[in-house]
């Protein structure tokens, strides 16, 4: 069994440390450069660095790509858990079954003369792609006996953190901004957790929940803060490995607001890089709103410059993406590159998926296809990271209420 | 490949009837005796008949067990549809990923002393049970050469339908009564179906879109009427047995209103049996709302009494619940029972399943879960047929609106 074969490495001063003194101590950023700041970028985020060499040796590609997908215990020696823990101690393999993802993610659809794909997030457990991170979080949680896990959340993160510890009986702290669509919010609630709405925005929340959490020794889930919830979300990209049988496609549209999501699939495909199992990486290109474009400002200047952020894609407003100089890493190391895209477009993408495609998302995940449909890259995937029904408003933008008729109006109507 | 190895049989009269006279002259009831009346039950429905014997020659159990879930073209000599069509000329392979259900529906939870299951139908493509019935209407259709697809729905089965037609490429019409969630509403609308809202309750829904699709000759996928919808609905019983590896549970709690899903589950037992695959029926298990009881009452009078519905879980919602008859032998032939919840003890069960299990399920849905705390069968399975997002104003019930605190406000809160 491997057990702690990982280390954590600072993706700022590029120290390595045991997970031990990481873990036993609770610490998240980097002990020497690590630094939360008011409305601004975190320095010292830990990622985490297992032993490639030793998994080569022992795993071939052609035996990875047997592995069911969704279900990262099947490959124990890619997670920063104990993996005797996880098969016997703490949760049983029938009980693995209630955190597991969706059989076959990547679907193909027809757009233009292009075949594209799309990479469906938006039917995990709480329908978003968040269930990736809450489902390691909370896996490490009850393996280090922490009974309380807290995240500052634009919805999502925090529904899925909600509903991934009541599957697992663990209780949850959740803090959101004012602007948290109704859905996502009466699911947080109704999934168990304790939610606390701040007067402010998610950088406002971001930084109270820290603070609260410090006091009460809650386990932090909050988003790029945590090393796992980046690694959490790189199970995506094995995903996507095993879905296309090892083939993975030129290109990758992904929204962007705090930078973690593809963060966590840049860290896979290094991964995927370093076991010799892909050749390149595919182009990384990062979808942001245009209000909300911190790091498509970033890849400009090569400067971070606050600004607050607005947008209709509520999951991916953020004025200080915490996880800004990875995503720009990702964005650099595979030749990728940021495109931005309006509220409009973003909705006009959300329907066009929607009437034409039966891919009923959100805002935020409808990005994927806003940038896609401005920029049109050949062999492409779309991360679609969140449902639809997780935000009705901005459904009903552009779906009037329909008129209520009587039987006989009706059969009228038709000429009957 | 078996082509048409299947007939039409009435449940009501007996007689027989071949697929093609069936299929290309769009008849939906049988021809001798069926009946279509304002608010009672439908006569002749008619049910598709296999040849058992032969594919027990040519399929073991064994060898079914190999097969995926949530995939049912992978079995093909269960479904009416033409092999070689669905193969090759109407949908690709890579196409037929659009539609699938989720991989694993079987989930465990601890309930009290006892193991309970769940089948988690909430992470179909369209969030609901419904899709099941979709999928094979719309793939029939496409085999038919029909372009347009109508339903009469409460909510579910125009989603699912509009859904599954929007990934075909297939226009939908779908009615529906004006007591339906917003989010059901929003959700049909977005994905590309005409939607009528009709000032009366399903049963005359039900009735005008019957009226309206003869004459425009749109195929009909009215649940009962249509054979295909029962046919379709079976799929779960299937998906539960490769689930469980050919061993199914002892008593199964299926919410009822219209009577569709169950009588879907009963027609997949009945052909597990007459494959010899299982050795006897589990117990049916119908949940119905308290004032939306049709079935209970026929159950316990024999006799059917049309009385007005009216339930929280508009689902199972139906006061002439058309499919009343088959539903009655199911819970007959299995020696199962029907159980009546409150609006208030479905609410209940809501809660309870979503806070403490991370299972947010619609109030339909939640009916199982109800009807279970009430009579704790042993070995039972929990069929939750919907998502707790698609009708969000139930959720608002147990779950106020928590308040607006500025970070300061919630740092005291906390004694910080």
């Amino acid at each position: 069994m491997l057990e702690y074969h990982y280390k954590y490495k600072c993706s700022s001063c590029q120290n390595e440390f045991g997970a031990d003194k990481i873990e036993s101590n609770l610490i998240y950023l980097c002990p020497n450069c690590g630094k939360v700041e008011k409305n601004k970028p975190l320095s010292g985020v830990l990622e985490i660095k297992y032993d490639y060499e030793e998994i080569k040796n022992k795993v071939s590609k052609k035996e990875f790509l047997k592995k069911s997908i969704g279900r990262f215990w099947e490959y124990p020696y890619l997670w920063p858990l104990s993996y005797k823990q996880t098969k016997i101690e703490c949760i049983s393999g029938s009980q693995l079954n209630k955190l597991s993802m969706i059989d076959n993610p990547v679907i193909s659809i027809s757009f233009g003369n292009e075949g594209l794909k799309i990479f469906d997030d938006s039917r995990n457990p709480t329908l978003s792609y968040k269930d990736r991170a809450s489902v390691l979080v909370a896996i490490k949680a009850l393996q280090m006996g922490l009974k309380e896990i807290s995240a500052a959340s634009t919805g999502n993160a925090g529904s899925s953190l909600a509903g991934i510890c009541a599957r697992l009986g663990i209780k949850s702290h959740i803090f959101v901004p004012k602007n948290i669509p109704e859905s996502k919010r009466i699911q947080i609630q109704s999934l168990g957790a304790n939610i606390y709405i701040v007067d402010g925005d998610y950088d406002e929340t971001f930084d109270l929940c820290l603070e609260i959490s410090e006091k009460k020794k809650w386990y932090n889930r909050n988003t790029a803060y945590n090393p796992l919830t980046i690694e959490g979300k790189k199970s995506a990209i094995y995903d996507m490995f095993l879905s296309l049988n090892g083939e993975l496609p030129e290109n990758i549209y992904v929204p962007v607001g705090d930078g973690v999501i593809i963060s966590g699939i840049y860290k896979g495909l290094k991964e995927l890089l370093k076991l010799e199992w892909i050749e390149k990486f595919p182009k990384l290109i990062a979808v942001q709103a245009e209000r909300s474009n911190a790091l498509a400002r970033y890849i400009t200047n090569n400067k971070f410059e606050f600004k607050p952020a607005n947008s209709i894609a509520d999951s991916i407003c953020a004025g200080a993406p915490r996880n800004l100089f990875m995503a720009a890493e990702a964005i650099n190391a595979t030749q990728g590159q940021v495109i931005t895209v309006s509220d409009h477009e973003i909705l006009e993408a959300q329907e066009i998926l929607s009437k034409n495609y039966g891919i009923l998302s959100e805002p935020a995940a409808s990005a994927s296809f806003a940038g896609f449909r401005k920029i049109q890259a050949d062999k492409s995937i779309l991360m679609i990271t969140g449902n639809g029904l997780k935000d009705i408003s901005s459904l009903s933008l552009w779906n009037s209420n329909p008129p209520l008729r009587s039987y006989n109006d009706i059969l009228k109507y038709f000429y009957l």
